[in-house]
C-alpha cells in the first residue's frame, strides 16, 4: 500500500484525529454539582475578582488554539479551511504528542486578515497561545505583528517562525562541519514567503549579513522594489536582503554564485548541479520546497556539495517544524510568558543545534530526529531561561 | 467541607477539566508521515475535491463547540468571557461524559451580537454544531436566529431550548397525574428571558394556548407593550402570551390567580404560600431560578401544590438541561442534520418524559434522573426518527 494511500486508510478508519477528554470523572449528583453548576459558580467567582486566577482553575494555561484560514496549505496553495482540517488536526496531535500541550484545530471562514486578526482577539480569553499555521504571505506576517502587538498571550506563526528556528540550528551545526564563521557567510535565499522572510530575519539577528534573494518575481533588489510584496520590500528596507551585485546577472544562478550556503524555501527543480559548482569551497545546501526540493541532494552532492538538508523525511537532515514549536511553546506556557521573543527563537536555535553532540555530528547528521526526547526540553529549558533574564 | 470548597479544591487539582487527545500513536517518521506532512495532503485534496468528506476523514462531525460570551452566566451575571470559562469546561465534560461528543469550550471577547454572529460563522467549518451558551437575552434569540438561518450545521442555544425541552417533559408528565388535558391548561410564566421566550414558544407549539407572563417589568400585556424587549414583544405579538384579564389585576399574584401552572425562570422568593392557594385544583409549580426557587417547596405545598418542581439537586424533580442538550446533538449529530428543529424539540420532550414509566410516576418522580442512561438513548432516536420522516 503507498503512503498515500495508507494515510486515507488512517484517516478513514478513525473518529478524528482529536478528541476532548477529561481526568474528571461524574457518577453522581455531587460530582455534577461540584464540576458544572451551580457550585462551578464560586470558580466563576474567583475568576472574576482575579483574572489571572484562570491559570489555576481551567485548562487555558495549558491549551493552544492552531488557526488557519486555509489559503496556504503544506505546498498545495489555497485549498480553504474545510480542506485544511485535517494538517490542523495533525498539528494539534503533534502538539499533544511531544509537548502534552492541548491544541485546539480551528479553521476559520475567513482569508480576510483584519477579520482573521479580529477572530484571535475574540478567542484569546479561553485559550493560552495561538499557533498560526498555513496563512499565506504577506498576510500572515501583518496578522501576526498585529497579535503580538495586542494580545497578551503567545502569538506564534509557525510557517514563518518555526521553519527559520530549526533553518539556524542546522545552519549552526553545518558550520561547526565547514569552520567557517556563521557571521562571514554568504548566504542565498530563494523563496521571500513566509518562512523565506523569517529565516532572513533570523539570520540577521544571528549575526550574518550577507544574505541575497530570490524570489517569484526575480532577483530581490532594491532598484526592483516595488515589483515585491510588502514582506519583501520591508526586507529590503530594513537591510536584512542585500542587492545582489548588478555585476553578477539578474537570475537564479547570479544570485547562488559565490554564496556558502543556499536556502530554498520556494520551489522545486530550479537548481542545477551547475549552479552548485559556482558556490565558495564546501557549499551548504538547504532545499526544503516540499515534495520537490529545489535541488534533489544526489544533483547538489555532484555539484560539489559538502552537506545538504531537505523538508523530506527520505533524506538525511531533514529540517522538520516539530523540531521547534512543541519546545518553543512548552517554554512559554511553562513560565506563563505573554509572547515568544525573537531571542527565545535564537536561544531555541541554539539549543536545538547542541543536541548534536561533537562525536554525532557528521554531514549526515546535523539535525536531531523529532524522537530524540531532549529536544522538547531543551528548547523548552533555553526558553523558560531567556524568560527568566 | 462545603461543597463550595470542594469545586474550587476540585478545580485547583486539576490541569483543567478539558484536554485533547488521539487515537493516534507517533512512534515513526512513517506514522508521522501519514498523520501528518506531507501524505496527509491526500486527504486535504480528498475533502478539496469533495467537501462533505471532511464528516469522514476528520473530527468535525463530532465535534461542537461550547461559545459563550460570558453574558448571562448561570445565575452570576454579566461575568465576562474569562470568568465563564470554568462552566463552558463544565459543559464541554457533560457532552462528553452524557453523549461521549467532543465539545471545546469556548468563551469569546466581545458580547456585541453581529461580531459574536461572524464568530460563529467563522469557525464552522471546524465544528459539527455550535452550542450556544450564557448570553443574555433578547440577544441570545436574534444571535441563534441569525445563524439558524446562515449556517449548515446545528446550532442550540441551551438557555433557552434545553431548559424548554425540559420543562415540557416535566408537563406532560404532571398532567399524566391530575389528569388535565395538556391543552386546556393555564399557565403563569414568570420571566421571559432565554429560557421563559423558550418555554412560552413549545408550550404554544405543544398546544398551550392559554400562557399569561409576569416579568421584571411587570405583567406582560399588549397594552404595556412598548415597555417591553423585542423577544417579550414577539411573545405578545404572535399571540403566544395572552393579555392577562385586566379585571384579575395587575401584579405577579393576580398572573398566577386561576391558573393550573406556574413556571418561574425568574429570581428567588416572589410567589407565596397565598399566590399558590389561588390557583386552580392540584397546581403544578415549577419554581426553576436557581439556586433560590420562585418559592420554596415546602411552601408551595403549604399552599396546596400537588407537584414542585425546581432546578436543584437536593429536592425531587430536578429540571436540568442535562437531560436534554446531550440526546439532542447525539441525534442531529448521528444523522447529519444541518437543523435542530422545533419538531425534534418536541419529540425529544416527549421521549424524555417517556422514559418515566406508569408505576414509577408520583408526584415526586416526573423526570428522570440524568444518570438514567435511557434518556440520551431515548432522545437522540426521537430526534434521528424525526430527521428521517
Amino acid at each position: 500500500m503507498s503512503m498515500k494511500a495508507k494515510s486515507l486508510a488512517l484517516h478513514s478508519k478513525l473518529p478524528g484525529k482529536i478528541q476532548t477528554c477529561s481526568p474528571i470523572t461524574i457518577n453522581t449528583m455531587e460530582d455534577l454539582s461540584i464540576a458544572y453548576s451551580p457550585y462551578v459558580s464560586e470558580v466563576c467567582l474567583e475568576i472574576k475578582n482575579d483574572p489571572y486566577k484562570v491559570d489555576i482553575y481551567t485548562s487555558k494555561p495549558h491549551t493552544i488554539a492552531v488557526v488557519s484560514d486555509g489559503s496556504a496549505v503544506l505546498g498545495l496553495g489555497n485549498i480553504g479551511p474545510l480542506a485544511a482540517l485535517p494538517v490542523m488536526e495533525g498539528k494539534a496531535l503533534l502538539f499533544k504528542r511531544f509537548a502534552n500541550i492541548d491544541a485546539v484545530p480551528i479553521c476559520i471562514d475567513t482569508q480576510n486578515p483584519d477579520e482573521i486578526i479580529q477572530f484571535c482577539k475574540n478567542i484569546a480569553p479561553s485559550f493560552g497561545g495561538i499557533n498560526l499555521e498555513d496563512i499565506r504571505s504577506p498576510e500572515c506576517v501583518f496578522i501576526e505583528d498585529e497579535l503580538k502587538n495586542t494580545l497578551n498571550i503567545p502569538v506564534f506563526h509557525d510557517d514563518q517562525h518555526g521553519t527559520a528556528v530549526v533553518v539556524l540550528a542546522a545552519l549552526i551545526n553545518a558550520c561547526r562541519l565547514t569552520k567557517k564563521p556563521i557571521n562571514t557567510l554568504k548566504v542565498s535565499l530563494s523563496g521571500t514567503g513566509a518562512a523565506g522572510s523569517a529565516i532572513a530575519k533570523i539570520l540577521q539577528k544571528y549575526g550574518i549579513s550577507n544574505i541575497y534573494a530570490y524570489n517569484a518575481q526575480g532577483v530581490v533588489s532594491s532598484a526592483n522594489i516595488s515589483r515585491f510584496d510588502s514582506v519583501t520590500q520591508s526586507l529590503i528596507n530594513d537591510g536584512i536582503i542585500q542587492d545582489n551585485p548588478s555585476s553578477k546577472g539578474n537570475d537564479l544562478a547570479s544570485v547562488i554564485s559565490g554564496t556558502d550556503v543556499f536556502i530554498g524555501v520556494s520551489v522545486g527543480n530550479i537548481v542545477t548541479t551547475d549552479m552548485i559548482k559556482t558556490m565558495n569551497n564546501d557549499p551548504v545546501i538547504f532545499a526544503l520546497a516540499n515534495p520537490t526540493p529545489e535541488i534533489m541532494p544526489e544533483d547538489a552532492f555532484n555539484g560539489g556539495a559538502r552537506i545538504v538538508a531537505t523538508g523530506r523525511s527520505d533524506y538525511p537532515n531533514q529540517v522538520n517544524n516539530v523540531l521547534a514549536f512543541p519546545g518553543i511553546f512548552k517554554g512559554v506556557l511553562t513560565v506563563g510568558a505573554r509572547q515568544i521573543t525573537d531571542e527565545m527563537k535564537l536561544v531555541s536555535a541554539k539549543a536545538l543545534s547542541s543536541i548534536v553532540s561533537d562525536y554525532e555530528l557528521t554531514e549526515n547528521y546535523i539535525i536531531p530526529s523529532v524522537f530524540n526526547e531532549r529536544v522538547v526540553h531543551e528548547i523548552s529549558k533555553a526558553v523558560q531561561n531567556e524568560y527568566k533574564k
